[in-house]
């Protein structure tokens, strides 16, 4: 279908469900922020593929609101489709439903599975409280309103829609989770009676994995399995299927059958989990507990319906703030992995090098983007315990390198070769049984200009900033966040993303509850953005694991990012002190890029820093090195490594 | 009256309004910070004389709340109350209402004119929440209720209360205002429009003094005078006395009455600012605007009950956003007055230490610390404009200089002499026409020890971090003190105050909108603070004024802290940029302690700053040092100015 067949075909969808506009959102039904195929809603109705945005369709126009990181990516993917921007000054798309697009007392469209209650609630109660300000002194004006139209309109006018994936579900090894099925589910159990609940609901995938000891891959890159669980004072059930027949019982292999009848959980099908089924598997008359918005309307519908009241968390969700905490197992994990993945990329760098200085290769079809990715992705596998990429590998030359999310697509005209003096981005990582890794590094084998090893210094004083910083326990990702800003600030310039994610152990790239972001946004953003209070003021405490990746981009010439993977450990006490102060462990070990490094920028203690960090690495990958038999990759990693002065 | 006479009596009356507890609090019906005698009523009552904390009064207990700036002060002057520190860790006050004081359903009375609406109304949503929580699955627990009870009871047992004031207003002129009258209110009567709102009410204090460019001098170190302003799109109603016969004519000196007539403003007694004569004063059936907390339970009682819908801003109000950008004759007023002001302190050190050599000086009466801080006025009362101290003088002496809101009382037991080798934390500050200054050095003219050096440069470390920082416009305060601790944090210690707080331009040394502090509090703890939220979350603007003022404190040993007022101005652009960036100029020119400078400490960028910034003292303090004749404050200068390295 060509994009203005699609639009037609849903403004007719639209007309038919009595609605003025019809939202369609990047989650999936369960918040999850990469999604199936199934589940490329977005993608496939406006053409743009980036990981957020919204659209949204009115009878006149259609739009995608998406931030700064897809920018260059929308505009270039958008096929009959406006970008929208969101930036600080501009109005959200909150606001622009109320305003801009003049929808007054309109009925704005959304599904039901996917759009979360609480957002309709704020939503809804913003725009009472400015339809009554609009209203003072004048007629009345009524606001816009959310209708749940069930069955997702957009699935209805997409032919040939991928199915829903079952791909097979495995046990994650005690040795490696840490901590048996059965005793996170008393910890849960507990915190969810502390909050006087009755019952929990988790949709969130990679909680669902935390929870059970469970690891699918229904959803590329991502190690999780599309189901539902249900946790009660008695029991578990886990909504899940592994057939292809609707309706019949779902067939989990042995093992994991075992392993979860073991742990008391029963199983039941996916498709079970609806609003109508909800009740006979809460107790009568609970309160049942949702993640603060992770509850669809549907669900929410499901248990106030079913005479239960709905409770969300008041911010994340009990297994939420216990899967951010690793235990001492999945720490060990994170570290051993963290140092075979290292070794992998410095294998990719020391290869690339020597490629690079060949006669004829600099620039070549060789050393195009797609293709440097496919060759990181084989030294990846060739390392223990790999499973798969944890992301789409972001492989970057030159101006491509300043689109934050960047994907190169073999062929593309987007697609560049690296050349002998291009600024090369690499932001990659890899799901291992013991870990997932996200490492970003940017590099020059030639000759950079005296701007890029400013630009690529201040990046590197910012990431040295935060990485060797020490905080009380409970400090929050913004406080977190200006620390790593501040010495590009003091140059007048900043970046458009967030500083820091949480990372899973063998999970999700990307997990909450925490964030290191927002320290450049107006605080009175912050201040009024629920989501932004959530994750931005979360206390970030001890066994946290996370991402700190500070950057700077110069449209259409060239960008510099540097991501590395910290855990927060306890910091040695001081006599005065008295509290409990962290600190990061750098699990991440490949070294900076000495041609990019003026040491001038640096200040004494983040250039010992960095002398220290090249040590550590050196010491941890290059036995790995030798065991591997790469000297190539071990006298690149020395000669890197050496000290700076 | 003795302590156990005052709490009898004041039981007998919470029997008589039929209250099982009383909250008394620190501010009075204008939400002040400091407050005239006749407010002084937690003063009166518990003995502790701290500018902030709560007193409560149950049938058995007597409590005071208070934060850890006054735990040493609390203890030492409480009467019969017991102390309840405020602590991130420890139950807030309204917790404890609702559940260790098992007050669950009880009456809780407090003075209407004082405890502000807006809180009743958040602590009964949260006690109804809890409520509900807890008779989930249970029997129905009441949550307490807030009961306002006419007439303050500490004033029915306060025998020789003082009268409230009613000093002399005078008109603060234009060249030093910048901004006349009308056009401040055509500017306010525009943003409460746009707003929605038909009128606006002003209770506090200093901003009423910025609306109408008027001075008072009710508060003691406050040059603000008692009244209220409503301000409607057609006129502008000001409440206020200058005569002592109660209901008569308000007689203002001619003056001002011509310089408000002239600006359209009608006067009214002060006492017929009531609930039931405010509907005369506001549109019929008008949406008024009041202050996010401003507003006391009294106040919107009358504006409730007349008709009229009461609307709280969201955030700060229009008067005090817009009071708090100074204006260019603002910032050349506060430039000036802050360099004669730093002339005086200059004065004062090179006086003490010239004293300190002096046979026999050293700890005696003549370096007793409260004659220490008259020593000190007297060099500010030479300087021009000078109106008086801006608040209570902390001369502290060693022990004491751990205590963050000392105040020396001549001949009390905790009176410390100044010795040779003592450390001397003097935090003070001046009232001129022309500006409102706040600054704190702490010094040592013997031998302080490595420790001492070394915790001083920490602290000197954070000061210049954040004093060099360079931000994107509207940066929030709480992403800025993370800057001012993190050298602090590395070494694993903090302070438990604020780093920065706005001044007014000849008026209160603490202002609103914004406030620096809050990076060390968990996250969590700012996220459900509605009041740390209103604060720390404040965008920070051009044109701004604010103190930088970290510190650290060992208990019974000594305390650091170091004290500037700062400038937002903005900073150079840069070509890549493309925002608006921000960055302090510092207005005191006072040299930090050369003795306790320990440069290993500072990196070299912070040293850098340093030795501009002592440059920057000497090239403005040393010709007005010279005008004044003072030929050994010159030299001091000289000397501590000379460059470090």
């Amino acid at each position: 279908m060509t994009p203005a067949a699609k639009l037609g075909a849903l403004r007719i969808l639209m007309a038919e469900s009595d609605v003025d506009c019809y939202l369609v959102l990047s989650e999936d039904n369960h918040q999850s922020e990469y999604v199936s195929p199934c589940d490329e809603r977005r993608s496939y109705l406006s053409g743009f593929s980036g990981s957020a945005g919204t659209a949204v369709v009115t009878r006149g126009e259609a739009l995608v609101y998406t931030d700064s990181r897809y920018y260059l990516q929308a505009s270039a993917q958008l096929r009959g489709f406006e970008l929208r921007r969101q930036e600080p000054e501009l109005p959200t798309l909150e606001e622009d439903l109320f305003g801009a697009l003049e929808l007054g007392g309109k009925r704005i469209g959304v599904d039901p599975a996917v759009f979360p209650a609480a957002r309709a609630e704020q939503w809804g109660g913003e725009w009472a409280k400015k339809a009554a300000l609009l209203s003072r002194g004048g007629p009345p004006v009524a606001p816009p309103v959310i209708v749940p139209v069930a069955g997702n309109l957009v699935d209805r006018i997409w032919p040939n829609r991928p199915a829903i994936p079952a791909m097979p579900i495995k046990a994650h090894p005690l040795e490696l989770a840490g901590e048996d099925v059965p005793s996170k589910l008393s910890r849960v159990r507990a915190a969810v009676a502390d909050l006087k609940a009755g019952a929990l609901v988790v949709t969130a995938l990679d909680q669902i994995c935390w929870l059970l000891n469970l690891r699918g891959s229904d959803i590329e890159c991502n190690p999780v399995f599309f189901s539902y669980v249900i946790l009660t004072p008695a029991g578990c059930d886990l909504f899940v299927d592994r057939t292809s027949l609707p309706g019949s019982e779902p067939a989990l292999p042995p093992p994991v059958a075992a392993h979860l009848s073991a742990a008391g959980v029963s199983v039941h099908p996916y498709a079970d989990f609806t609003a109508s089924s909800l009740p006979s598997h809460l107790p009568p008359a609970s309160f049942v507990l949702v993640e603060k918005g992770a509850c669809s309307l549907a669900i929410a519908g499901g248990i106030e319906g079913g005479g239960c009241t709905l409770v969300e968390t008041e911010h994340a969700s009990p297994v939420n703030v216990m899967k951010a905490v690793k235990n001492e197992a999945e720490k060990e994990g994170i570290r051993k992995s963290s140092v075979r993945d290292s070794a992998a990329v410095v294998r990719f760098f020391a290869w690339l090098e020597e490629e690079l200085g060949k006669e004829g290769v600099a620039g070549s079809d060789a050393m195009a983007e797609a293709a440097l990715a496919d060759r990181l992705e084989e030294f990846r596998a060739q390392q223990g315990g790999f499973v798969g990429v944890s992301f789409d590998t972001i492989s970057s030359v030159g101006p491509n390198s300043a689109v934050v999310h960047y994907k190169p697509e073999a062929g593309s005209d987007a697609e560049l070769r690296l050349g002998a003096d291009d600024i090369y981005l690499l932001d990659s990582g890899g799901q291992y049984l013991d870990g997932t890794t996200d490492v970003t590094r940017t590099v020059c084998f030639g000759s950079p200009t005296a701007d890029q090893r400013r630009y690529y210094s201040l990046v590197l004083a910012g990431h040295v900033n935060l990485g060797r910083a020490r905080f009380p326990e409970g400090t929050c990702g913004l406080v977190l966040d200006g620390l790593a800003r501040a010495p590009l600030w003091g140059a007048g310039l900043d970046y458009g993303h967030g500083t820091g994610h949480g990372i899973g152990a063998y999970l999700n790239v990307h997990e909450g509850p925490f964030g290191i972001s927002g320290a450049s946004r107006p605080g009175n953003l912050v201040r009024k953005n629920p989501r932004a209070q959530q994750v931005l003021l979360e206390p970030i405490v001890e066994g946290n694991y996370m991402s700190n990746e500070p950057g700077f981009y110069l449209d259409g010439e060239y960008g510099f990012r540097i991501e590395s993977d910290v855990i927060t450990v306890k910091a040695e006490a001081t006599k005065e002190g008295g509290r409990k102060y962290l600190e990061f462990d750098c699990v991440t070990k490949v070294p900076m890029c000495r041609k990019l490094t003026d040491v001038a920028v640096l200040s004494k203690a983040e250039l010992d820093w960095l002398n220290a960090y090249h040590e550590d690495c050196l010491a941890s990958v290059g036995p790995l090195l030798k065991e591997q038999g790469d000297e190539r990759a071990l006298r690149w990693l020395e000669r890197e490594c050496a000290k700076l002065d």
